[in-house]
């Protein structure tokens, strides 16, 4: 990890957009769903999962024995979780209301759960059951009534005859409430979301992650559905003092660098002293870990120890970077915190290491990525709701209000809005249709 | 009008993506503004409005002499509607919060105004002041510090030398807060906005309606920047019983149908007879209408009157229509609200004509068009700020919680994860590091 001066440091951020030739292949894919449904799923599976699929949706009876291939400690750590990050975002929920003035006029603004939301859970070794929590719960906690998974069948082989699904899938989803489970997988089963096919009806939003043909796809049907928004590579900034644990902060800056080679983790710090001690610490916790490959190449690329002159430069920088996650490990962390503009989850302090965030406190692990922290939030329950607004207007304010509203739409050239107006100021007004 | 049964009627929606030409030719105004920044948007001016543009920025002189060139009834009503906006967007505001739990950890959920956010205001007849109050005042409520605004320079001709900006849109942004404006339109003002010139810094996200290539622009820079949603042609569903006045149900029919050949009108009902009166009120209604082409055009394309056997089935159509503006026309609006799940805006009652919303009564008049109400919802205050969660994690959580993290992040195969845990629990845990 080079130690590099802040203020020579390079902001450089990419958006992820795929080639052509996967923008054809996802499109393709799209058509064929909509056009074949289940028999487009089925063949897609045997196509990219190897998998010979027959009942798409997961039984109840499939549900219920994969309680029985998970261990006690998973379970009740599982638990543990799910209970803190619903209670985290019943926090969130918010009401409808309403403003009743005195005119009688009675103005608001109705909140109500979507009535149908998918989760893509990705397969094989990317199926993490803390991301079905996450992504799961706050959309029950919102009140959505049809939570449904979908996640690619197992590939059939070394004795499996494919087609299950990681019972720890099904567990956390069972967890989390998820009852309506169906093993498809890639750019069709987001189609199949979408549009729906003989199985699956359609939804009106998809969340959760996957590679790029799921993230493509998913940018294809924006607008036919809502999506969440598409994660980039994970982030963290360690903004430390001379106060900080250079042992702690190394292995908080590796838990994001072994996510992925693309991942970024950086220290931000005035201390020379700790960047060189969290330097060296970085390469001796390096060598014993069992994604080294990985850790060590997202270090090399995209790790970086930048050297600030006073913690000012230090939160400047760190509001610039607008990073994912940020630890602030720090003698005052709490009096930090005003000043920190942006960043999707705020770690206080020596005992908030990230990966008490990623899994267990509460708060959600959906972060923005890739300096979106500047005007993106945390997948929280609001995702999940839609509000209306209510006008409900009383004859004293239309009579009192009609003019003005005539002259703005008249103004506008939309004599139609006028119209509307005025034939109500003639019938009901009295004295005022002669005025 | 057609009248036609309700369970005949087919929902077709598309979504407008402009042609490969639009999308190329927007690309390229992008990439030419991103590598000559103020120099592009002059040549742009030049050959786009066919105005030779001096300063971009408006100056506060200008701003300050449209007050002279706007009447005193546009003013009054301006400033009317502005303090009505403003007092509903207030009630949105939401403050943050923190959970302090007796174990001494505290959670929460920090919500801060957006830092620069830019409003797009169309040129021409389409330069609207109700609409930058409506985009502005949210942003203004949410607390963000800097709004700016981009609309196009009026073109030369007829003993004008053009540039200049029409006064009500300088009013509007003056009343609603706004001091910064640039002079600059189309995607070159979205590239200025989302990239930078020397002239523009960059914004966090944009907003504000305007053509195909405003749109396409808007849509390509998104995720570097935050864009809003992209609307299309305006909706209205009236749904109406036999208390109904066929004079009003059809005249607020109209208010939509001259906004755009494409706009949408329809009128849902389970009475003949005010079917047939809507029918033959529409007919003469648009007789004398000044834009009587467009909307005569938009209700026979796009306008509709649905005939239903019972209210259950006008609600359940209205569910699925899930219409921009809704009207209830009916005896009882208010006992129908719970009812109605997707709309973007809902009015009750004879006195709540859809211009009272579109012009005065407080709440947005930017709304989810194209069934996207099933998912979206009106421009809010909630649209201009972000979130961030924050984590202070407390020893003794630590110390409780850290072996269950740690079997979570293992069972994922995330070891570094488990670790910056494990070094914690090693050095502060006490008798725990040998448990």
């Amino acid at each position: 990890m080079k130690i590099i001066p802040g203020a020579e440091f390079k902001l450089e951020r990419e958006v992820e957009v795929g080639t052509p030739a996967h923008q054809e292949a996802v499109q393709r894919i799209i058509e064929t769903v909509r056009k074949d449904g289940d028999e487009a799923l089925r063949r897609y599976a045997l196509e990219f999962d190897k998998v010979k699929v027959g009942e798409l949706r997961v039984s109840a009876e499939e549900l219920e024995a994969a309680y029985a291939q998970v261990d006690d400690a998973f379970l009740s750590a599982l638990r543990g979780a799910a209970a803190n990050i619903r209670a985290f975002h019943e926090k969130q929920k918010r009401t409808s209301w309403f403003d009743l003035q005195p005119s009688g006029t009675m103005l608001g603004q109705v909140v109500r759960p979507l009535r149908r939301v998918g989760l893509y859970v990705p397969g094989g070794k990317a199926a993490y059951p803390s991301s079905v929590l996450m992504n799961a719960i706050p959309a029950m906690v919102a009140g959505v009534p049809e939570v449904v998974m979908v996640t690619p069948p197992a590939t059939a082989g070394a004795g499996a005859s494919g087609g299950g699904i990681d019972p720890h899938i099904l567990v956390a989803a069972a967890e989390a409430g998820v009852k309506e489970i169906y093993r498809v997988g890639g750019a069709q089963a987001v189609a199949a979301l979408a549009y729906g096919t003989e199985s699956i009806r359609p939804v009106d939003k998809i969340v959760g992650p996957g590679n790029i043909y799921v993230a493509l796809a998913k940018r294809a049907v924006y607008g036919v559905v809502d999506i969440d928004s598409i994660a980039g590579p994970s982030e963290i900034v360690v903004l430390a003092d001379e106060t900080a644990n250079p042992v702690y902060a190394a292995a908080d800056l590796l838990s994001q660098a072994e996510h992925d080679e693309l991942a970024s983790a950086m220290l931000v710090t005035a201390s020379r002293t700790l960047a060189e001690r969290v330097q060296a610490e970085v390469q001796r916790q390096l060598e014993t870990l069992p994604r080294k490959g990985i850790a060590a190449k997202s270090v090399a690329d995209y790790g970086a120890i930048l050297l600030v002159d006073s913690l000012d430069e230090a939160v400047a920088l760190v509001n610039r970077l607008a990073p994912e996650h940020l630890e602030l490990l720090v003698a005052e962390p709490h009096a930090l915190l005003g000043r920190i503009e942006n960043a999707g989850a705020i770690f206080l302090g020596t005992y908030s290491s990230e990966p008490v965030g990623d899994y267990f406190a509460g708060p959600n692990h959906v972060l923005p990525t890739n300096g979106t922290a500047r005007f993106s939030s945390p997948l929280n329950v609001d995702d999940f709701v839609k509000k209306s607004s209510v006008i409900s207007y009383s004859k004293q304010d239309l009579l009192a209000n009609g003019e003005a509203i005539m002259t703005l739409a008249r103004h506008e050239g939309l004599e139609a809005h006028a119209r509307a107006i005025q034939v109500r100021l003639e019938q009901e007004g009295g004295d005022r249709d002669n005025g």
